[in-house]
């Protein structure tokens, strides 16, 4: 990372509360921002600020198709350049897969740089065999595969123990991490009730899917989702959907130099 | 727009799932947003990743005034270079009739290069005859009026058989669209209950004002808003009070390249 | 401020409806914002837009370790160029506090630039006789001392009276200012209840505590916060914790350009 290392003259004389908080290149501790479209300017000086603290970059939904070419490009240069897995939506994916263009989708992204892909089906319908096709597919082509369960419309909610036998499929065919859908806003959604919390019990069994809760990326955009999952999970627990201007405050959540972590360990 | 293009790569092999959105410079389909005080990078980085979506940039209320110069300057210079028409905030020109000004508020935002102007009685009274020679004048100016109806307060609630009718003048004195007020909040106010949603009663009276919905620009800040509308009207639907930063994510849902209006399509 | 004098062509023919609004330097309405985690072009963008109306900046919390050196060197340098103090977070200092690291602290804040303090208990618990210790402290080493009275936790809330005294010997002891807690939520702490209002007689018993209201800053995160504080004590009240984006907008709240608060003058 050479000039966006993080230490400052502050942590000569000071420890931060939460320690063990794992350093990029990491497979633990990551965090994922939902990019809703972020100039080349503010992206950078993103990067600039809090490079170290950002994982994986997601364009969200299909705003992919949505820059100008140049300013496209820009940004997945940029996210190389400070070591930044970048991704398009799941729910651009899914269209790829509703126009029969799956193929065509992972010879662009490869082509535009994209180093990650999201398989989900929060939209649209996705039979099981294709879903573990793409997975593979993805994974061959060398893209870190990251897969979402749950859907996006409440109505459309299928019952956890088909979630967690998703989980296990989704890692064997060769998924990097599965992400537990939380959208944007985090409320009344997937694994979240109306007031954006989880709920005990979905969480012990989503838990009782995986051997090791490092596996698992939480979509998480509020702070009080982001403090619970910290509390529970430790400094290093995985969380997307953050939004961009937040990375910075939940470092500190993470490292408990935000009161309401801080109280954990005092 | 040369270079803004927003045509990229990913055009070439996938399709909007929600066909037939219009292009610039657009008489439908409209996008306005709510400048509450961008910097002059930021608004450059903005046009430049999502110029082609932006057809209104309003400067809030009267942030007009509270601007250095320069950065005024070079942020109208910035509207023109992008195709996007720039107007100060209503509450401003209420401010300057109020203060018996009108004249030279409509010659100095000539000079400055503003290219619409927004005129509405949200905050202060104005007479019936005052409203429509102001519409006329600005008009003859040669800028876009915009009128708005609905007031701020929502003890001020006008009936809205009134605000039908007044917009049938206002079009007829020259407005060049009508839009329905929501404020930055989108909630308890005008046409919005408190949770933000229509009243089904009140959308119907006000399209029975016109012969064409295109002649409307909802404010629709929030985006359960945009979804209600887009999937009623359609992608070229005219919205207005769009947060800066959620331009590139609104186009999204028009295209049916996000899942809440995806959803409609397939 | 030189170049950044924020008089343009419209205060030529328009008033502000709410006059005798202070300049900077000032002493009474200062404006505080809550700085997450800006970039260095955002935070330059915004005091070229907004400078005039800013007057402390803090970074929130213990962010301040979590910056680049470089970045963080500039971001206080950027300050000190457009006349804004700029102070590490209160929870930092109590992080500091209990490393038993408060003098190492108050050097190197002195030796990066930092011009305020702020000394506060929100999270942790310290005595009396360490806050009056630390404040004099500062003082002597020429910060402008700001202290905080109110706990982040509702389960934490101590009586009201004691709060009172804690203001009066705080300003005894050196402080500039004190502040008034209402977190970045502005919600369910300290003096805002759970719609975050405030309840009148606490509002009432912290006012006489002091001899004269300017020696308060009142965090007021949310619109309608900053509304009620500024129609009952007038533009020039302090208030902090302002989202960055919004300062312009609470500007034009202050002056009278906005529905919400023009109303009162009509």
């Amino acid at each position: 990372m050479g000039e966006h290392s993080t230490s400052n003259a502050w942590m000569e004389i000071l420890r931060f509360p939460l320690g063990g908080r794992s350093k990029k290149p990491r497979q633990k501790g990551l965090t994922m921002l939902l990019d809703k479209g972020l100039g080349q300017e503010e992206t950078k000086d993103l990067f600039q600020a809090a490079g170290d603290y950002i994982d994986f970059l997601k364009l969200g939904f299909g705003t992919s198709a949505l820059y100008p070419q140049k300013a496209l490009e820009e940004k997945i240069s940029l996210a190389k350049q400070f070591d930044v897995d970048i991704y398009p939506g799941g729910t651009f994916l899914e269209i790829a897969i509703m126009q029969d263009k799956l193929k065509e989708f992972l010879m662009l992204a490869k082509v535009l740089g994209y180093t990650a892909v999201e398989v989900s089906d929060g939209t649209l319908n996705i039979s099981p065999e294709v879903r573990a096709r793409t997975i593979s597919l993805a994974a061959e082509k060398g893209f870190k595969v990251l897969t979402e369960i749950g859907k996006k419309n409440p109505l459309d909610r299928v019952p956890i123990e088909e979630s967690v036998k998703q989980i296990q499929l989704d890692l064997k065919n060769g998924a990097y991490k599965v992400i537990v859908e939380g959208r944007e806003s985090g409320k009344n959604t997937g694994f979240y009730d109306n007031d954006g919390h989880f709920t005990k019990e979905h969480l012990d069994l989503i838990l009782s899917a995986v051997d090791n809760p490092e596996l698992l990326i939480w979509e998480a955009p509020l702070k009080e989702q982001q403090q619970e999952l910290i509390l529970r999970f430790g400094p290093n627990v995985n969380l997307g959907n953050i939004p961009p201007r937040e990375v910075i405050a939940l470092e500190a959540l993470r490292v408990g130099l935000r009161g309401d972590t801080l109280r954990s360990v005092i």
